[in-house]
């Protein structure tokens, strides 16, 4: 029991910490993003009233915006004068975040999903059919926040981001259920659905400080290592976390059959008995109740949520050397802290 | 029997008239149009394999290309060379069908559609859940078609439009099964689900050919017209159709409870026993095998598809008006009788 506490602790004393790293952040941006958050909701608005009724279920429910802190520091970092000096990085970030929220619209629908953010998801409140349209109209809302911004390379860099978006879900469609899925054909599906657009993110807020290409590239890469590394985590918590925490049930993917890489790993390491339990539940999706626990047995057996954690970690390491490109500032400091925190939001 | 002989090879004698009015445009931009082809099948192509396998299903499988074929002749119509002098217009009316077709794929999932153009429609054969991520693919190639081409003016037309397209989507959706909708509020939603396309379609036209904005107007103005017409005889055509000839089953709006103008129209004209019967089938959606033909039936006695043509038939003439901003050229003949045929085909 004591030792069930003092983990406890260290639980909820880690948990802050990584609520600092954030909030440390947070309050760097404050002003920039209470302006993001403005526009967000001014632009979410249509003479349609069913659109910003679903829009605000989703968009104003709250989340942690990490996207548009992502683009609105990457501006700041590369000298871009705050909300008072200009606006260019607040519209990029609302525009990052409608992508985001189009994206879990559909995901949502996708995976028939009742719960995002601990709430009850959109298409389970307003339906599918209004869950696929409204994501349609806040994808083309953020199309035309780039425009009216005017800059023919964050368009090439946001456009571009979509569409790779795309391909990683349906990739990770196509290999759904599917145990002999490599590592790196995972880490491809991670890259598009998750990591693309923290990428993405990151880069648009040099485009706007016109900085060099160089810089650019250091900040795509920043997002894209953070992007990877949280994704990671997520997979790792679906098998772990403190439900009420993370606003979603432990085993969602594994009970959806999704093939992540905690399952990889343990079905990597696992003897032919743990294999064919794996082919049963995940690439069948024969589940009975008790399957949930037995699985994250194998999973304690072969430290994979370990081991993914520190595949994880290692991207996070490498995207906090991308910004070693840049002089140190509050703003690096405060980037590569969000590296941090993303990881230990798990530990 | 003589008269239903004669009345049927009246049916196919105006079908082949309307088929030429379309070919005439599709002879005169035909290098243009093969063009465009080749490129949607270059540009729907994908790493991710079910991604061109499903885009080819729908986009391959034809349909008419109404779309794109607008674009090219409004553009030659604006004095735009051909494929030979420039491909800007090419590679819009290209992204004019990619978002087109996004909207199809989306539409068919919000539908629960299993044909789409006389096939089993891609939601049947590949899922929901691939028809709505390919759909968000081929919007996102269809931006990036866009940026690739560099004109803010295409981005700010076609994004607007999509936004508006979606809005429109999401009106319908509020809509259905809803009898005290207006005209208005109906036309309301075909402006967007539609007409938006069409318009933007030839717009665009306009502005690869560097036209004064008087121009882009006049096309805009076409475009919307011939949208709503085009969209109208649509409606009219689920309560006539030879289903064969219109590669879609008669009576689909009428199953799904879709409020469109006919039902509207013999609605507003019936008895109170009528109007319960609507309400029972359309507004609740409480239908028996006998219901279909008992719709068709109070249609004719008021005359509501008759009415409804005559609707499409005013917006097709007030679209050919819009051209007299043009002088007199083969283009614009084309473009005319397009107007015509989109009337015609119901005839």
């Amino acid at each position: 029991m004591a030792v069930a506490a003092t983990q406890e602790e260290a639980n909820v004393s880690q948990a802050a910490c990584a609520e600092d790293a954030l909030s440390a952040l947070t309050g760097l941006v404050g002003a920039d993003m209470d302006a993001t958050n403005r526009l967000i909701v001014e632009r979410m608005d249509s003479p349609v009233a069913l659109i910003p009724r679903l829009a605000a279920h989703i968009v104003a429910a709250g989340g942690k915006r990490l996207r548009p802190l992502l683009t609105l520091a990457a501006a700041r970092l590369c000298g871009y004068p705050g909300a008072e000096g200009g606006a260019r990085h607040v519209a990029l970030a609302a525009c990052v975040e409608f992508i985001h929220t189009a994206t879990l619209l559909h995901d949502d629908v996708v995976d028939e999903s009742q719960l995002r953010r601990g709430l009850a998801s959109a298409n389970a409140v307003f339906g599918n059919q209004a869950s696929v349209l409204v994501g349609d109209f806040l994808f083309a809302r953020a199309f035309q926040l780039m425009v009216a911004d005017g800059s023919l390379r964050v368009l090439d860099i946001l456009s571009r981001a979509a569409a790779t978006i795309a391909e990683g879900e349906v990739l990770q469609l196509a290999t759904q259920n599917d145990l002999s899925t490599t590592e790196a054909q995972y880490l491809e599906v991670v890259r598009g659905k998750t990591a693309a657009l923290f990428s993405a993110a990151c880069q648009v807020g040099a485009v706007v400080a016109h900085r060099p290409e160089r810089e650019e590239a250091a900040l795509a890469e920043y997002g894209m290592g953070l992007g990877i590394a949280f994704q990671l985590v997520d997979d790792a918590l679906d098998y772990a976390a403190d439900q009420t925490r993370l606003g979603k049930t432990v085993g969602d993917d594994f009970r959806e059959g999704k093939i992540t890489l905690p399952v990889l790993m343990a079905h990597a390491a696992g003897s032919a008995a743990e294999r064919a339990f794996w082919q049963r539940t995940v690439g069948s999706c024969e589940q009975t109740e008790a399957d949930l626990e037995d699985a994250l047995g194998l999973m304690a057996r072969h430290g994979a949520i370990r081991a993914t954690l520190d595949r994880a970690d290692g991207f996070a390491q490498a995207a906090k050397r991308a910004l070693d490109a840049f002089p140190d500032s509050r703003w690096r400091r405060a980037l590569r802290e969000v590296a941090d925190y993303t990881i230990q939001r798990a530990r």
